[in-house]
Order: structure tokens, then C-alpha cells, then sequence
């Protein structure tokens, strides 16, 4: 879908590493909430609490999950992240996501 | 308000200048729109179709409007830009901010 339809988006955004990366909070009326946020080039770690799949609307980026190898991925590609771990992305060029928690 | 309920967001960022620039589009029941957006340090000439009311959630930085000298502008001020004209920025520090558009 293009658009999210019938939600709430939480006013400020969320930042992180100077502002490096930003994402903006969407709460949907069954309770689930997803996250869209653009990551500008460079190196970053992120530690999970929920379980998330990561949708990358635009760019290109390298990830390494948890127990796996670096791998490449772009715009149209998503991947899952387990809850409680970290993982390292090296992002290439602007990248525009969606992130999604899982409870 | 801390948050917009009942609102459409679309999916797809907005995305100027390299990514130091980003925002998110709201669309109101009532037809009416806002972007929800993020500007790195830099300096940044945008230019309005309609009428915009600028409101800075955080951050700090220097604008200039239309016929105007520049002036300073952090979290929790707002200034309105008119329509058709373009004007100046040198953001200091990331700025979070939301923008009303005013047909």
C-alpha cells in the first residue's frame, strides 16, 4: 500500500545519531505500531527489543544480522530482526524505511 | 498536540537535498495536509506554491523570509511564509519540524 489509512502519528520525531537517523511513530487502531525513517550514509548499530521487519522503501544499504554475513540490500527488499539482538548496517545512499514491531 | 489521530500518512518519504532534508506527509480528513520533517545543519532555499505555516518542534536555526533581515528560530516558535515566494535557512542544529499548508 501507499498510504497508511486511519492511524495516529506521534508529533516529534524520533532521532538518533545527530540526527543521522529520524523516523516518525504511526500507531495503527489494532494496536500495532510501525516506525518511517530515513538513514543518511554511514555506520550504525541498533539493538532490538521487540522483533522488527525492516521494509527499505528506497536506497541501499549493507546489513549484518545476528549469527550471518554482510549482506546488500535495496529498495523493495525487507529483512527480519530478532528481539533482544543487535545488528550493523553501512548505509550507501539515503535510505527510506518502514519498520515494523512485532509483540 | 502530541500526536494527529485519525489521519492517512503516506508511506514514501519526502526527500531533498542528499536526505539532509526529509519529511513525511499527513493528509487530514478535512482535506488539508502537513508534512512532519527533518532538516540537518546546512543552508537550504526552499520555495512555497501555497501559503505554509512553519512550526519548529526542536532544533535551532537562522531564517529568512521574503523582505525580511534573518532571525533566529528554536523548538516552539513558528512563522508563517507566503505563498509563491522562497526563503533562506541555516539550520544549527537538527531540526524537527512540522509544516501546515494553507490553500
Amino acid at each position: 500500500m501507499t498510504q497508511f489509512d486511519n492511524v495516529s502519528v506521534v508529533k516529534a520525531a524520533n532521532i538518533y545519531f545527530d540526527g543521522k537517523v529520524s523516523s516518525r511513530t504511526v500507531l495503527f487502531a489494532d494496536g500495532t505500531k510501525k516506525t518511517l525513517g530515513i538513514m543518511l550514509p554511514g555506520d550504525y548499530e541498533f539493538g532490538t527489543a521487540e522483533k522488527e521487519i525492516m521494509e527499505i522503501l528506497a536506497g541501499e544499504m549493507d546489513v549484518c544480522l545476528p549469527g550471518e554475513s554482510w549482506k546488500t540490500i535495496t529498495g523493495g527488499q525487507a529483512f527480519e530482526v530478532p528481539a533482544n539482538a543487535k545488528f550493523q548496517l553501512k548505509v550507501k545512499t539515503p535510505v527510506d524505511y518502514c519498520c515494523s514491531y512485532i509483540a
